[in-house]
């Protein structure tokens, strides 16, 4: 028996998600379709978390176990042959028994892509979320700012979401270790980056959604650390929408 | 009566060109009937050319007559509202009477992006041509430094595709003032940019391709130089994709 990780990048505007359902297209059907070809075994493909519909990925990380013979070159080479151009396999590498791709996970990074220009490029309209205005890009990143270190992050937290079977008790703290803004070479472009230990469902888009609307509507960074401390989401801003989210990293 | 211009960026991966056509999505069919809609008159919109099925746009330039008293601001609104997201009019500009965006250009730039990494990225994969393999940017700066000044482009045309009735007497010569390899930000990816006076048909693709061609297999530039100065067109590389190409600019 092995256990065979795989670096997946993907462009997730075509796929209801990450996660495999019966009757719809996801990015873990998709490859485990293919793996039960080359393989001729019943592959189930343990991913790092799970993205939502229309979210990317750049460094998406799974693993599997089977017996086959293939090598990792021809696994390489044989996923990306028969998987559409939308989904592709960076690296195949044999792995510890005991790795899992979820529970052996230590940490995450997630871009947020997003324009304030009135319009959006054509060729970049799949990748940007829009929030047509004027950004005060220091309003954003002092928000960014109080979300370092080991917080309670409820007020991020999508409503009715929590299933706690699959906590690990620690409910919805969380610990942050990076979360900047960056403007891109692509004028009134920019991006957000947050790495930390785990993330809840929804977490990014909204701590986005919350930080952007301060940042354009140029509310105190004050009012943004009350809805943050209150833990409550009903006082925090919209779900900022998926097409802008991308999984960047996966930690081990 | 008025002359408009519109500067039109849009993404040709859905689309069978610029040129209308009877039974298949066109920009030029897109944008004259969102025109026609507003207007309520019949409006023939001159592209300053045509691009091909699957070429995008960052600048196209396009002009009509209309009798419309709709300001130009309201033309911007509306038909942004009106087009497809992966068509949008980034200006909407009253100009001379006697303007007409193909006869009064003077030049065009266009953008050929390649990536000679092993993999496309997904999100990445409508907008850059795979050649996958070693490439030596030298190599091809030298080959685009031939192409700089007066020339005949024959080795660069589509074959047959002459139409003598278009041409202005001038046959198969331009004048290239721009050609450029560079490196993009994101790794492997690079962009190849020419500015001209014209060009023929698949003239940017043409040349993209032989130049990426002889940069990667390590032919010799003098190699090349023979290829441009035949003027046969059987000489020279395979056309490069469509998907890699985009209109930057025109110059009037």
């Amino acid at each position: 028996m092995r256990c065979i990780k795989l670096v997946i990048a993907y462009d997730g505007t075509s796929y209801c998600g990450w996660q495999r359902q019966l009757d719809a297209p996801t990015i873990q059907g998709a490859i485990e379709g293919c793996l039960e070809v080359m393989t001729q075994e019943t592959i189930t493909l343990n991913g790092a978390g799970r993205t939502d519909a229309g979210v990317h990925a750049l460094g998406m990380v799974a693993s599997f176990s089977s017996n086959s013979s293939i090598d990792c070159h021809s696994f390489f080479k044989g996923l990306n042959s028969l998987l559409p151009k939308d989904i592709r396999i960076l690296r195949v590498d044999d792995v510890a028994l005991d790795f899992h791709a979820r529970f052996s996970c230590v940490g995450k990074e997630y871009s947020y892509i997003f324009s304030v220009d009135a319009i959006i490029l054509p060729t970049r309209r799949l990748y940007v979320a829009h929030y047509p205005g004027d950004l005060d890009e220091s309003v954003a990143q002092q928000c960014l700012d109080l979300l370092i270190g080991e917080h309670d992050f409820s007020s991020f937290e999508a409503m009715g979401s929590r299933d706690l079977s699959l906590t690990s008790g620690r409910g919805a703290v969380r610990t942050i270790s990076r979360a900047v803004i960056e403007e891109l070479p692509d004028e009134g472009q920019y991006c957000i980056t947050i790495a930390g230990d785990g993330f809840l469902r929804h977490m990014v888009r909204n701590i986005a959604g919350t930080v952007i609307e301060t940042a354009l509507v140029k509310r105190s960074v004050s009012e943004f650390a009350t809805v943050f401390n209150e833990k409550d989401r009903s006082l925090a801003g919209a779900t900022a929408p998926a097409s802008g989210l991308v999984l960047n990293q996966v930690f081990y």
